[in-house]
């Protein structure tokens, strides 16, 4: 089969950065699809694992990355009861085995979905990763429920991919007020058409939070960098409320500023489940699915904002090099 | 009135450590009861605020501290629905205003709970702080609930105050599986009868626990200190865990090495309803009146361990002299 892959972590302007190249076609066991690709989209994760984990030496083998795909199901393991043949999924993968940048993929079903119906094969595939992101994190991490509807969110780093679809869950799903951060024109009005109540600019966080009215807000998701936004985030968080981020602290952090508030922290990372086998781990599968819902009745909006077409090297460099700028808006998809 | 108090922060042997002094019965005023003090207990917050608050100063009045006690109510505010004169309660304060070592304190009724009936003023003396204290860490900050019903929560610090009637409820009301952590025979033993199902030594605290056949805790509670214990923390929590601490991390804390699990950390600090006036602060009325409901039916009991006769200097020296040695077995109270 075709895959896109590389052999060791380059820059992503080099020649090799990416390679097209052919491989045998997986063999489903067990609990695992093998599905046939039809669009796949780009995660910062892609490229972090791109720039590390081939550092300063040679795979025997390309490495095929890749977490976000929909396509068909071709064939199943032994011991798959939740699709057949024929089913559309989309899923964002285990990052721990091959990824979706191939015509083909194995997949465990407990982590995948039934694609939402209504959305093109485009427009599902930008949303697996995110998606299950946002929700793990609002609602498996910070148990965000009914009896919190109208508290503040703040969202720090809106226009995203993980940002935009946390907005729309956070105002359409959840009920609560959505303070976003943003600082392009284009960004802002992004934010904007997801569903965000307020956007501020994330320079000078507390006082623009503060001057759109907010003392304290209840939650807030940190979608950029956890030791830049420590401070503010624990001069802005409300007594009792809770903190969360998808994204790390390479500092060691100073806790204790937490503590006189009695605030929570969570970190959210979408693969624990999968990495972890956890005995729940088929609450993907159902998120997905109440996600699918949600994209079909049109509560929620994919969040795709550029279609490349064809899999191969140079598309996905194309998408990599987007999402290291920083300046991707929503998500990049390419459909095969 | 009578009260013991200090003007400067000096070691607990030095004479004037605390002194006995006359000051006039305050006024209650709004949400206040002033209440007629027949019971108090100490905490080791209460030798950290004498050691600290006065420090390299003399204060102009003397500061009266302590936070627990037993009495009756003798007057009201005139917005106080709560409680009535001769009322006895029992709550464990504020930390921004005089506390307990005195005859009479004002407490806000949104704070205190009916003393437990069955309970005599030292047995409830020795509990409200304590219990607010774990009660708040396991429901409110770590949102346990029935269906956590056998998992298991690893209690580091089982002996101490808030270690104690942590082991109980987390046995009796939560239902969880508890390992708690003690090294000496008189603690072990005094852990096993507050409930623990297993007490381990906290020196090589990863491969004890490990040893007693638990690879992963869903729960952690750190009632010495978080900095000592994060990295064991770390590696024992579950993935998709919670671990929370009320002690302090005086160094920045290598928050990363929690992301990989997606785990959750929380600081409880008993008074951060009462110094931020929260909305919910009733809360605490509510909870010391569960638990008062609890004490009286027999599901908890005291975690008296020592009884003192007479509030004074002399007394409130010898209770935190044994508070500062870090042996304190249960809870220590003064009778008046």
């Amino acid at each position: 089969m075709k895959a896109v892959g590389f052999t060791t972590s380059l820059p992503i302007e080099a020649a090799d950065s990416f390679i097209d190249f052919e491989t045998s076609i997986p063999i489903p066991a067990e609990h695992d699809l093998l599905v046939k690709i039809k669009a796949v989209s780009v995660n910062p994760i892609d490229f972090k694992i791109r720039q590390n984990s081939a550092k300063d030496k040679v795979l025997d083998a390309p490495k095929i990355i890749g977490w976000d795909a929909v396509g068909v199901v071709e064939a199943v393991g032994n011991e798959v009861t939740l699709f057949k043949k024929g089913d559309e999924v989309y899923y964002a993968g285990d990052i721990n085995k091959p990824g979706s940048n191939a015509a083909y993929q194995l997949i465990d079903e407990r982590i995948a979905g039934n694609k939402p119906a209504r959305l093109s094969d485009a427009e599902a595939a930008a949303m697996p990763l995110t998606t299950l992101t946002a929700w793990e994190v609002m609602f498996d991490r910070m148990h965000i429920n009914e009896s919190d509807k109208d508290k503040s969110i703040l969202i720090i780093g809106g226009a995203g991919g993980v940002g935009s679809i946390a907005i729309q869950i956070a105002k359409k799903v959840a009920g609560l007020k959505v303070i976003a951060t943003a600082s392009r024109p284009e960004t802002v009005e992004w934010c904007k058409q997801q569903g965000a109540d307020i956007v501020v600019n994330h320079k000078d966080l507390v006082s623009e939070v503060q001057k759109a009215g907010f003392k304290y807000v209840d939650f807030i998701l940190d979608f950029v960098n956890t030791n830049t936004y420590w401070d503010a985030m624990a001069e802005l968080i409300k007594p009792q409320g809770h903190i969360a981020s998808i994204t790390g602290s390479a500092e060691p952090v100073a806790l204790n500023k937490l503590k006189g508030k009695s605030v929570t922290f969570s970190w959210e990372l979408m693969f624990t489940r999968s990495t972890f086998q956890t005995g729940d781990m088929t609450e993907q599968h159902n998120i997905l699915n109440k996600a699918a819902a949600l994209f079909d009745n049109g509560t929620l909006k994919t969040t795709l904002n550029k279609t490349l077409h064809g899999l191969n090297a140079d598309n996905l460099k194309a998408a990599h090099r987007l999402q290291e700028s920083g300046k991707a808006i929503g998500k990049t998809v390419i459909v095969f």
